[in-house]
């Protein structure tokens, strides 16, 4: 079992603004709800993708936070501790995922 | 209150592979599900963000399902009435949202 | 040696706009050999990729206005000649590429 | 008119597989310049299409190449300068126009 240790090195983050991202998450949940609801009723099919794309933006936005966030942590703390090769080719990893 | 018509014109759609695109959607709920559980329990931004660029995949696979299902019949339908133009620029609106 | 055809059967399209195409692809080719001059003279990699980025939205404004005429001529004269099918794998195989 | 300096200060940044990114960039150019052909000699839509989706791929991996090496130089040396916040922020905003 994983125990709470420091940021990166141990690989355990805390979010700054955790309750923030709990509560943008939760909506997203409720849209994609809200999608299998729109598909389980017969709607027309670009009401049903343009919310599918709304959902895509609003999973981007999260993305893009906490992309952020993990630069100005673990990234410069990686840095700061010399390790900055292992953490930028995780993060090209990661951006290629991404696109 | 809606009532049920025929596809496309009353703007209404009974998916063919209804099942299958709800179980997807159930599968992709999930994944939210776990993301925020991740992000609640201080999971590293990378393990995050790769769940989530997951999740983006899935979401995208439902896209173009539904798109293709939406050329076939709504588009192909619109171009034997008449309605091409229309209709393709619907297509088109849908597709820079996508983006 | 190919001959000029009729348009999709024979998989030849005189665009209607080709002059403000062919424009629109010379600003680019220049765009393109911009990026390379401002490599050479060891520009800032942020104003490198900030013309990327412009070039890669002028190239998929061109790809946008290419979709749009291909669904109008030859999805829709396809779908009129009753080979909609095959139009539209052909068009998300591309919507795939175009991703 | 600008002088040659150090790296990122001064918004300079030679970089370091110069001879192969100008290749690149002038593949993509001929890239370019072969779509404007295409274009001109009414070639498919779909074929001129292709090859843009192509061109597009190249002009990403530029990018990304470009991206891993601003990442690499000059962002690790802002954050150890202490300047973390600011280069990470131009990444940010990089990012948002490179999608």
């Amino acid at each position: 079992m994983e125990e709470q240790h420091d940021c990166c090195s141990e690989k355990r983050v805390v979010q700054a603004d955790k309750p923030a991202l709990l509560k943008r998450m939760a909506r997203l949940e409720g849209q994609v709800r809200g999608i299998a609801g729109m598909i389980e009723s017969d709607r027309y099919c670009v009401d049903v993708l343009t919310q599918i794309a709304a959902a895509r933006s609003a999973l981007d936005a999260v993305a893009q936070q906490l992309l952020e966030s993990h630069l100005k942590g673990c990234v410069t703390r990686a840095v700061s501790e010399g390790n900055s090769d292992e953490a930028i080719a995780e993060v090209m990893t990661l951006l290629k995922k991404m696109r």
